[in-house]
């Protein structure tokens, strides 16, 4: 692979990224269609999941799509729909000449099907160019065909010494007006937001998007209660509901900590970001309650460090459960 | 400043760093001499203080510190001692051409005087090359000087939500074996190390230094108890008794949950160094109790971010008190 195919890939991803949180159930594909060594289409799931990306970076691309190199973040599709071809018959009508794809699609219906249709037309194959960048780009896709729920996803705003608010109650502002904008990027790619009964009481927080240009991007709003239904809002009555869900890739858990603690103790959370601000707050509530923890040692092995950045006054950590 | 005085300078400030921790009352100097763009000298504060770095070093350059650069990280002393004549004596009487020291030295006795009788004598004086590395170094004895007290370093081993142990009290093993060793390292660079009462009754730790080649290196002990005193324990009825110790320029305290709190709460801790596990306790002991915190906004504004580093499956935090 030379530098540019990782470039043109790069692109694809970042394309992909884009859609993601709005392309539930089918994955947030991206797409760039490449011919003499520069881009001539470009494409992401469409919101709902239709058109796919290559669909769409071929529309884009034309007629310059015949004989041209295909990037994708996964595999074209090679499920017949009543809403259309399947994507490796349109790609070898284009005569696109190769597709690369970062990754085969672990959906049943595809899973190799659309590499060997595309080879069987002639057209040449390659994957597994920057996988794992793929593979994080469509995690909660990836998660949610393997393990039939979303990839779910704890936001926590924590002091130094792991508080989420004051013994009043009082949590504005742990964090500063970078770590409260990153939240609306994260909610922006989620399908999903979720809060608890007391949060939602407490704060009845909005949940939306309030970042210029994806003020439209808000997500749908759950709540974890016991309770009855509220306007506006799903209701999961435990995290196990969350595998009942339809058309949610990525979940967001936004807290309190009694939610936090339901699902962490469920085994229930992939990933945990922390916006953590450089304050000590003593005496204070807890972010985490009972996870059925009893010995230190079976609290280790379970995630593995993925991110630490600055974030204006504070820093972003992000933590993966690691699955065996 | 060219890169060579750079380097001669971070070789002195290393040296210094070396003898952090038994130099109390005196400060841990470093000092190289440099002839003809090679160092010929070596030295750093003894143990107890004395001798001081520079007759350390001019000692070990012999006749080659004549007309030789002298690269200290701490203004050389001026005041007279039944020990000894002054650095600056000696210096000048060695034949140096040039001093370069990093600070002045902010003890009253010296304060610019060891520069000026310097100057007096014909050898030329430079300060400020990498002032912020040698300050850090020596903010132990600096923070002694200005303030009249240990500078106070609490070293806390968490869990990403900020436990110290779990409600049992089991805390072993929270941080790794590469975290557990750099404790060893920070206790060879104080003074002097403080436990609670809880952790001494609990588990009476011998807070000794088990390093390879740093076993010599074990600091004096200190109890925070309004109780009695403990054979080869100091103690320690308050945290305002820092005031009252004589020869610490570190003071390490290593907890439990109350004395961190009655330090974090008389506002007498000036570094935090953190050892972060990459996993979640949920219900537990906090680190941290009330320390007088009743807003959230009163709690910014504290803390600066020093130092981000992973360490073994850890991560190394460090946080500085910001002092007007």
């Amino acid at each position: 692979m030379s530098d540019d195919d990782a470039r043109f890939m790069a692109e694809a991803i970042a394309l992909g990224e884009r859609a993601r949180g709005r392309t539930a159930p089918n994955p947030n594909v991206g797409c760039v269609i490449v011919a003499d060594g520069t881009i001539v289409g470009r494409g992401a799931t469409a919101p709902q999941g239709r058109p796919h990306a290559e669909a769409v970076a071929l529309d884009d691309a034309g007629e310059r799509a015949t004989g041209a190199i295909l990037y994708t973040s996964l595999e074209p599709c090679a499920h017949a729909s009543t809403r259309g071809p399947t994507c490796a018959t349109i790609i070898a009508a284009a005569g696109v000449a190769q597709v690369v794809a970062a990754i085969v699609d672990p959906d049943r219906r595809t899973a190799g099907a659309g590499l060997a249709a595309l080879r069987a037309s002639d057209v040449s194959v390659e994957t597994g160019l920057m996988a794992d960048q793929a593979a994080a780009s469509l995690a909660g896709y990836l998660t949610r065909v393997a393990l039939g729920r979303p990839r779910i996803t704890l936001k926590l705003a924590l002091s130094i010494d792991g508080k989420i608010a004051l013994p009043s109650g009082e949590s504005k502002w742990i964090t500063g007006e970078d770590a409260r904008a990153h939240v609306h990027l994260e909610r922006a790619h989620a399908d999903m937001i979720l809060v608890g009964r007391g949060t939602y009481l407490a704060d009845s927080p909005k949940l939306d998007v309030r970042l210029p240009g994806l003020e439209d991007r808000s997500p749908r709003r759950a709540l974890l209660t016991r309770g009855e239904a509220v306007d506006g809002w799903e209701i999961l009555h435990s995290p196990q509901d969350v595998f009942a869900l339809r058309d949610v890739n990525d979940l967001l858990v936004e807290g309190g900590s009694a939610t936090a603690t339901a699902f962490l103790a469920a085994d229930l959370i992939d990933r945990i970001i922390i916006y953590r601000a450089p304050i000590v707050v003593g005496e204070g509530r807890n972010s985490v309650g009972y996870i059925g923890l009893d010995a230190i040692a079976d609290a280790h092995g379970r995630w593995r460090a993925a991110v630490f950045a600055p974030l204006g006054i504070d820093r972003l950590e992000a933590y993966e459960r690691l699955r065996s």
